[in-house]
């Protein structure tokens, strides 16, 4: 079943991608009914970065980057690499020389199940990566994978052309077909957050403003 | 057993919570005999960070944060929350609305057995976090825990007003009825540790400050 | 088998270390096809730092930092200590006052398959670590172990005088003898990567540069 | 998107799973390329228990298995349950009345991407789990998740009606589209097997029955 | 702090241990409202053994095993040894020799965060071990500890003289001053898991039995 | 560094391989001061098999299992399989058919830091494996490693023809230089052992028969 590359995938619209960026991870993950985050483990290579764009997708062998190659020629401006090995690694499948080619070609950043290398520059480029691992540990190009088919990304179904959200509470995917739906809400949560912040800053509390204090003694909450 | 709010716990005196802010955790851990350290999996969200200040504790059902807001309530000036989840849980319990009310009501930093999410908001305000996980996964309000019992946090047994120490180091709990006692120890070893480093730092060795040779051969060191 | 010094090591030629250093670990670890990689678990304690250096070698009992000292005796200028525990361990074995000693005797770092403490002010020392936890739980002084002796650390056999390289991306280990021959074919690594990246940041793709699409096709790769 | 069921789901010809249960784990999973295997964590509560069915998937919240009584009534002669938290969980889901339950409607087994409990009476009772845990830490009844929809377990991809194999080796999948073409091949790798292991027990050797001598050499392979 | 023998410790009545040795850990863990329970690396080293009995509790170094010999003077007929190190360790702390000591004197089993060995012995002999590893790496007698006071054992504060329970699914810590109360609810709930059991037996669903179906319906459970 | 099969490796006396697995690992480990023994997560597939014999050691690239094939060819009666990865892998490198393969050649079992399948047929045949890992997931014949040179295995450095103990407490190496040093070793252990259990079988206290009350009395122990 592998050696496919699916060409020309279909992509959100550029208006609600650079929406969702606005909004983060947590808060598209809280509007989608708290699905689609990626496990906990993938963290980034440095702290700062804030990146929203369609999956470009691989499925990778353990320890072959090959299909990495073959991914960057179907990049499109501001697109995001998703890598999934087809068994457990942590080898550093993507370095400098790869990041150097995918940005060349319009990538904003690379999320993977695995292990990334050549942090230092990588940094140094401004090209954040959300990865399960750091490792020198380099691989090899013998064995064929495929591009743009779906895959188990971290615990969580990616198509491509999904919209990945990245930052530093970690990686969501938002459903291409759901897109307009799930920034309509998350909108509407951070508008309201937005007031709530200016009330919890003067000291009001959440048991206040939430109307907590009923339901809390409803059930049973006893002050000693 | 859960359901409970303890008021009006007793806290340290502030001169013993400000010294013991200046040793650290290594120091502190040493001084009461390399007892009370929480688990090494809790790390800071951000590095440089060094707080001392009066436990208010939560036991809190997995995945909900209810009573968080119940024990914003209970914080006092220079207060540190110190959240346990009855089963262990890596979701994020805590964001950036929730340390904007605890900020308000004097809390000093937060100190979870569990996720944290909106790590560059509490960053970017100076609100330090230890956990045990980064994790956009948020939480429901639905269960009843307690505030202000005594928890496990990390494998250390927590008391409602015991002294919580954190820095890069980890995190170090000092019983309040110990306090004075455990500074006082703390100070004296910092005090012989400065003559010590004098002394390293002009190339003496260890062996000779400690006069460690004689033991060594004893016990059969041979150079080879 | 404890217990046991070995002084007056041989190192490599300083011209060597230094080349190997500028190369930095994932570059190195493949020009020696892919071998000498220590454990990815072992991290830096703060970001940035690239070292290279002869390696002194610490067998350690677990909870037992006793050696150290002995070590930093065997110290030579540029030289980095390699902590192995006899049996998996992750106490603080090493803090600020170690970290004065060994840089008064020429230390540039230490890579220790254990845990790591007071990394505050490591870091604002300038000292860099490798390790594998960082914990405030200090150790003893009371078993023997050895020094320069060979030591698995991390997964990898390190013999004293091997030189140990370790930066952003990990921890790596070239032996003394092959130390002239890794470097060349490093060096050569080096020099073609710089013209594949100048081509690669113009647009070029991987699979023209590395004439890969014939290779591609007959493995049965297919474009949909 | 949680809180539904479909029912009335498609499953694979009886005689494509009877011979799938026969090739197990292993064997069908390199008939398929080496893909559709749940990660190794994945581990049976007994030795010995193969089994081969339809999956009647469960997706459901952390620490609730109120969509476990849901899934139940949809149970076929000879599925399999495979139950999918939304948030890692290792809380026991599944126990002794459940299991009562699920086999009086016909149900072969459970593996379940957390946790499993009563395992000394499911054992008595002959219905085998696979499972990442075993925890006698219940769950709770209070939120929907849904029934038969696709779910990501332990890291694969699997729909409603899929083939489940499970045995000593671990969980594989199969396609309900694919299966008769797996099997095929599964059947042919097992009768050829059958020959290669009459000429292994005879003491001849993989080198020469697989004819490996001559790529070996020529990959530079030296006998010393 | 460390360096006590409590001697004289207070057990709970017979009939109590002995009825809850019947219903087993989770149920008696459900019965407390799912408190007790240690972590879930805790496993038997050996199938199907239950036993219930009053905890002589051990304090003890990480790799020193002297206090175990102390704490076997204490030990009284039917009583459970639990041993928690003062930080975390794997060793081997315990064998058949330990073992055929502590039988002799009466004892039932030993619950340890830590490692135990020679575990083909244990098992022929019968004594069953409840651990967080098995490990042949042994230990000294170097360092005191103390017995008979409050442990964290594997994330549970026992108190000497509390009830232990250890059974296949784990290990769950009741208080002796609650035991009573945990007896009667425990064995509540085992009488109508028995009525349960036997509707579910026939195949009726807990949907129904549990009347779900109106709850269910009134959340949005849809059925396609 | 990998393409080399070194064939004709010396091995040890028969009669010490056979006095060292009578004495197994515990007995063994304590014997060479407490060093040799393999990382605890290394476990055997089935319990109560003992084994002792001269190790043939395969360094295999990840994912790759084709040496297996080439070191089949240099077993010698009574010899042990010693697998270790050049990079972590959980893969499952070995399966029913090698293990016909080197039964008919000799071999004892396999110590393997990587994963292991087919476990029900290995059982039923009764080829004892320890392993890190139990997977499905099959390997590739791609790329060289090497034979019979020295490898590290679950953290202990093994040398081609050093002696393996592997029994349900997990494995040791013992060098072959030394093994008849260790044995004696051992066996004056084991008669000790012999005349202490008797003692300890009658209720005479570890308290007297090593004369402890004195010394921890010295050390400040209180009985209360």
């Amino acid at each position: 079943m592998s050696g496919q590359v699916v060409t020309g995938i279909n992509r959100a619209d550029a208006a609600l991608i650079e929406g969702l960026a606005k909004v983060g991870v947590s808060t598209a993950h809280e509007a989608q009914g708290r699905t689609g985050l990626l496990a906990s483990y993938m963290r980034p290579i440095y702290p700062g970065a804030r990146i929203a764009g369609s999956a470009v997708t691989i499925s990778a062998p353990p320890g072959d980057n090959w299909m990495v190659h073959v991914a960057i020629e179907q990049l499109g401006e501001g697109d995001i690499l998703v890598l999934a090995p087809t068994s457990p690694c942590t080898d550093g499948y993507f370095g400098d020389l790869l990041a150097t080619s995918a940005m060349a070609r319009g990538c904003q950043g690379l999320v993977i199940d695995a292990g990334v290398r050549d942090v230092r520059d990588l940094t140094q480029m401004g090209f954040p990566v959300w990865s399960k691992a750091v490792s020198a540990q380099g691989t090899v190009k013998a064995t064929l994978g495929s591009v743009n088919i779906p895959v188990v990304c971290a615990g969580a179904l990616i198509h491509p052309g999904d919209i990945i959200l990245a930052d530093d509470d970690g990686v969501c995917v938002v459903s291409r077909s759901n897109a307009a739906d799930i920034l309509a809400k998350a909108q509407a949560r951070e508008e309201n957050e937005a007031i709530k912040r200016e009330r919890l800053a003067k000291g009001e509390l959440g048991l206040d403003i939430y109307d907590m204090r009923g339901r809390l003694e409803a059930m049973g909450l006893r002050y000693l």
